[in-house]
């Protein structure tokens, strides 16, 4: 492999996403190394864009590896280019935090499919040197962390210390754990399952028919008809944002509580506070996120199944591993609520793993693994000193 | 009030819903007989069209008021017009069904601002000739109960046997239960809660901002436009059915099982069954409802909420009242949980009302009020046999 690297303004994906292009670390992947997708497409040539956080040590042997989630990017502990909005785990990683910056050689990518840098549908297809749009090939969790293992090896670093991430991130912890088990010495699947369930399934389905039913979507290739399916996927956010969040949460924030009124409006403008709030995260979702790497993430966490892979026995993912694991999952989390994290806990001791598992009676849902939740942060930074003393960090 | 009534095999609606519009009896009331809204509208002429089963008696006295849910309709009993399919509540209303077309006269009207034949946003705006379109008044759950409190003096009836129904219907009899009270005997609301959740508001804001999103929509004048917002309401359609099942039930009935293949697609059409059944769920519900009916009837659920009609405490709802109640719910139902029907029997018990609670153990989540459930058969024949000794039926 001999990948480029060099930082970038502006990616060369499409001039909608030109200008909102963030400044990050790209590793660029020429026809000598391409990437083979479980779809059997050999992807070439690619990039991943990143982040690190830290300072790789000597041995090499203090990285740590961020897996974000559906809607995340690199942007893991540094403002976001487009949104100005603080990192989405400054709560857990940076100086002093759990994941300590200042011991740690953090690096944070952009998933495959995504729209921050990493190729994805908005990427330019060489073949047509338009926008891939539906031609985009669907990618998997598991391309998602080879490409990631791609970025380790560019980086020439052996293995990592810890894989960390929550949800659609915590897939891929799980992924590393398995695919790449003697690459990570500890794992910290957060929030998360080893398969989607029918009913995220069905979220992810409106979301995706959201989006494909606004006609400025255009079978795919708004891009290049200079359109943009803002509306569609302002609903798809909508529907998922309810999904990250619990009913206690809504109740305690919003209740029935009035926006800008003392009485009903008798109309279909925003009455309650839930519905500005809804509409809110709707309308500034659009303007950080591609419609396309909405359906293709969606679809990569529907056909997460790691049980499947090893013939329905999920311990057999595990067999053999010596990974620490922390598997963690909040009270209030339906989206994927405690049982997945138990049938996590059960596969890993089955399969004879050093496992810690962790329920955190936490009030605000999904969503809890990223916001500031004292006894995660504290669970977390406990397992992470253990794993260092065990690592000669 | 001289309402005229006359079945009907088309209403004089729209162009639209003509071609659809089933055969139903119609109440219709003139400017002689106004509907007074809560929001301060003056509603004149209406309609409201109904069904009717068994026969009333001499005295009066074994009228049964069915109320329907956010998507149903007049048609309980009888086969849908439209669909072609079975009355939506046949397992419990019929011959020899726990509410006894036998014994008693049942009466099920579609609700104000509906879209089978009763008036709605898809009615002629007398001033205009055109649909009332978005200029439709919104109304309420109380503007609901008036219109069919017109409806059963319209009928000669004096008072009710029973007002009985599910979710949005549930809602309707607990209005009946108050602003009607000394007019109904015994009342079972089913699956519901006294006021909508700010979660429930959220789900239908998504459906709402979904079929907004869609432009054949037209700003709500598509009637006129001749154009159909059938994508957005398809996904509003999805993302409400979800709400209708359970978790576990979705894993029962789907899980992660492939539509018509035996590996991934990779792509986007449906990979999984679940994806499939909820496409069609969305495509045919839009060729039986109408798009402005759903914002309107979802509107109306978003501000019900009988406890702050009555100074904020819901037992001053019921105050006095000499109705027999039995509230029923279901342990998977997560739209209007247990909780929610607890704390009508909390207020009902604070009133010193006459009730009875069931929490049943059904898989199906909200819909289990639909379908086949035994025991919620049981119960509600008990109920209605005691009520019935009581009232001298």
């Amino acid at each position: 492999m001999q990948p480029t690297e060099d930082p970038v303004r502006e990616a060369e994906t499409s001039r909608h996403r030109q200008a909102d292009q963030p400044s990050s670390l790209v590793a660029r992947f020429g026809p000598e190394a391409p990437l083979m997708l479980d779809c059997g497409v050999t992807l070439a040539p690619w990039q991943i864009a990143y982040q690190t956080y830290g300072t790789l040590n000597a041995d090499r042997s203090n990285a740590v590896l961020i897996c974000h989630a559906l809607t995340g990017d690199q942007y893991v502990a540094s403002t976001h280019p487009v949104t100005g909005k603080p990192g989405w785990w400054e709560l857990v990683v940076g100086p002093g935090k759990p994941i300590d910056t200042d011991r740690f050689f953090v690096v944070c990518a952009n998933v495959l499919g995504g729209c921050m840098g990493t190729t994805g549908p908005a990427s330019t297809n060489p073949a047509t040197g338009r926008a891939w749009g539906l031609d985009f090939p669907v990618v998997t969790v598991a391309d998602m962390v080879r490409s990631q293992a791609a970025l380790i090896d560019h980086l020439g670093i052996p293995d990592l210390f810890l894989v960390a991430g929550g949800s659609m991130g915590g897939m891929q912890v799980l992924q590393w754990a398995s695919a790449q088990a003697k690459r990570v010495f500890a794992a910290l699947p957060i929030a998360t399952g080893a398969r989607h369930s029918s009913q995220n399934i069905a979220f992810d389905e409106v979301g995706r028919q959201a989006v494909m039913a606004d006609p400025d979507w255009r079978d795919g290739h708004y891009l290049s008809a200079g359109t943009s399916p803002k509306k569609g996927l302002a609903v798809a956010r909508m529907a998922a944002h309810i999904t990250y969040m619990s009913e206690s949460s809504l109740h305690q924030k919003f209740g029935r509580k009035l926006q800008d009124r003392e009485t009903l409006g008798f109309g279909f403008d925003s009455d309650f506070q839930i519905e500005s709030y809804l509409r809110h995260q709707g309308s500034s979702f659009v303007e950080r996120f591609d419609a396309n790497s909405y359906l293709y993430v969606t679809r990569a966490m529907d056909y997460f199944d790691l049980a499947a892979e090893h013939g329905g026995v999920l311990a057999h993912a595990f067999q053999g591993t010596a990974t620490r694991f922390c598997v963690m999952s909040f009270t209030s989390d339906w989206l994927f609520p405690t049982a997945d994290s138990r049938t996590i806990v059960h596969a890993l001791n089955a399969a004879g793993a050093r496992v810690s598992f962790a329920e955190i009676v936490a009030d605000r849902g999904h969503d809890s693994f990223l916001l500031d939740e004292p006894e995660m942060h504290q669970i977390l930074a406990g397992f992470i000193a253990s794993a260092a003393r065990a690592r000669g960090l």
